[in-house]
């Protein structure tokens, strides 16, 4: 008999008929002996309505009540799934995040979770009941509602796994697993059995949607086993994320991850001297902008050129305080660019293969695409590349580094 | 300064436009000095789909989800109308019912309120802000959301108000005040500015639509000061309800309650001795049927017929039982009658004025309207009539006790 937490996202309860579904898989584990956490986000489409109605009275909604108001598409979906259950005949029982008392802090639309009283729910499983909780809320120490943020039922999942000492928690998604990359951008892309934690870490921040990133670290923190699955097909053992020392050997690079999210911004004859980096990142994080990939060349006739990325969104206001700061350093002039899109090779063996970063930018030249920035960490390496090359970029790199091969 | 509560129905908070029309209401109360509590039920409809929703899982849904699914109707228009009032500068805060803590018992979706922990909302209106409250739901002991059952939002006004000592509990609805009969039916109905609880009480459980029998006795029980208004018309004063004591002069009838919901059930030659009733109704208690009025005439040849009434949507299950009990009582036979409708006059003033009651049958019998049953109270006296002459008896009595005339 095993604990398992299982977490289903808003497609896989986005009507009746997939409720029901859910609902059979639940009791399979149940019938072979298991006992079973199930945590719901709200049926697909549902939080943006009620955002929708929220910016109809209010263009900027007050954080407090929109948490009061979003998190009533999670108090839907374990309601229908708990009456699913019990029409199969099984024991089950639902809980808000206020029910269980999943503290949070005070942070509305974007808390972080605190503490978990897992007593209640711990009672409920030893007498039999399938628990359903609603992913995504909690509330603060005055009993505020809170939410996690987008993604955050995954964290919520991976917190009540880790709060219960659960055997496994299973991400139940619309794909079956965690792919080399994107497989509509590369038909060949294969699903890893095994991925590290590590890896998934960098896949999640570079722009692979399959796991929340938030989700993963507090996966990492607490060691909980955490597994991707489909849940839409009943095959298959999906993608185990594993801790490092698990596996016997690893493979060079896991996967590849892109985005378009990007744009860069760059101020050119900048003297060369120091402190002009941090005056510049200074201005930008005065404004509340996150950077991402920094890059200063070395430097001639006594000025450089100085990059940053940023999210497209904050692009037009990050040129803005370039603008804006030009006099005062005296640089020469601004430069702009939200085409670009960032291309990410990751493995956790790159550690102790050298010569990844030199294969990796003969085949983007192989294929005539300009690096326009390049981005490393120990078990990564991202490049910055025209908008329109990025699917030629990540097909050329999966074919380069064989990820369509079985390891 | 004054401590209002107000509460709105489903179709004063249905759009994004009447829930800024509430939010303007609240705030002229508000620019006047007075403390206002709004307690407000979901969007109209929104309890039926959520109800259908549930329905489509679970032919018969389990009650402790089912107001887990439900409660989120409130909860979602306190969220909004909280937006709204922020967005009019006004200072605001939500409460769901378990945020309050309005304790009930544990009978699922129709709960009874035990206690109400008023100190949080106490402290926030003394510190400037607009309170809103989920009506509908509380919370048992153990923290299971509970529903008080249809109109229940009216029992959460008025309960707030009793546990506040609020000034006054203002019922806003899609009619301007309590009428003399339904205006649809008698185009000369009049508004009244004043009516008794007692009247009330008997008007809402003889048929009167206005306000939930549940909240009045609340309002009798605590000594509630209760007012029906327009949600939709700024002008007039709606209808006080009042304690008798506080009223000059009665009416003789204030107003006519009418209702199709009801159906007839009669065992025909019962053997007339001691004991028959109590089997008969037995045998109806038995199978959970509520009886209303109940008839047995004088016998003649030692038999006699017995009459009960009993909603419509259970003539089918009270015939079946009577159909059951004949042989076992000797009856000679079962008879029904499902178009009938139950026209009633309420008036605190027939306790002192004899007569009600003859010119109430003349007035019937002019019209050729045959009395099938007669029930009475102190202030009240119904009468059963075949189903297609209601509005015309309706419409005779209204002209008879001269109703259409301002007293």
């Amino acid at each position: 008999m095993a604990l398992i937490v299982q977490k289903y996202g808003g497609t896989s309860v986005g009507t009746i008929a997939r409720i029901r579904t859910v609902a059979e898989r639940v009791a399979k584990f149940k019938m072979m002996g298991h006992q079973v956490v199930v945590v719901l986000s709200a049926m697909s489409g549902e939080t943006n309505r009620l955002i929708a109605l929220a910016k109809e009275i209010q263009a900027d909604p007050d954080p407090r009540e929109l948490d009061v108001l979003i998190s009533t598409g999670e108090q839907v979906t374990i309601a229908l799934l708990t009456m699913a259950l019990k029409d199969l005949g099984l024991k089950a029982k639902s809980y808000t995040g206020a029910q269980v008392r999943i503290v949070t802090d005070d942070a509305h639309t974007k808390a972080r979770i605190l503490s978990i009283d897992e007593a209640n729910l711990r009672a409920d499983l030893d007498s039999g009941h399938c628990v359903v909780v609603a992913g995504f809320q909690g509330v603060d120490e005055n009993g505020n509602i809170t939410t996690l943020g987008r993604g955050g039922s995954d964290t919520t999942g991976v917190a009540l796994a880790a709060a219960l000492k659960a055997d496994e928690c299973q991400i139940y998604t619309d794909v079956d697993g965690v792919y080399t990359t994107d497989p509509r951008v590369v038909p060949e892309a294969r699903k890893l059995d095994t991925i590290t934690f590590e890896e998934m870490l960098e896949l999640a921040s570079l722009g692979s949607k399959v796991l929340q990133i938030r989700s993963v670290e507090f996966a990492g923190k607490y060691k909980v086993k955490l597994r991707v699955l489909s849940s839409f097909e009943d095959s298959g053992e999906g993608t185990l994320i594993t801790f490092e020392e698990d596996s016997m050997e690893q493979p060079i690079i896991s996967g590849i991850a892109f985005n378009r999210d990007e744009a860069k911004c760059t101020l050119l004859g900048v003297p060369d001297k120091p402190g002009v980096a941090g005056l510049i990142l200074g201005a930008i994080a005065d404004a509340n902008i996150d950077v991402d990939m920094i890059v200063q060349n070395v430097g001639h006739d006594g000025t450089t050129d100085f990059s940053f990325s940023v999210h497209r969104n904050e692009f037009a206001k990050a040129m803005a305080v370039l603008d804006g700061v030009k006099a005062e350093i005296g640089a020469r002039a601004t430069s702009g660019n939200d085409k670009i899109a960032k291309v990410s090779i990751v493995g956790i063996g790159m550690r102790t293969h050298a010569g990844v970063a030199s294969r990796m930018f003969k085949a983007l030249a192989a294929e005539n695409i300009n690096i326009q920035m390049i981005s490393t960490s120990e078990i990564k390496i991202s490049v910055v590349v025209e908008d329109k090359y990025m699917e030629l970029a990540v097909r050329t790199l999966h074919h380069a580094f064989e990820l369509d091969q079985a390891t």
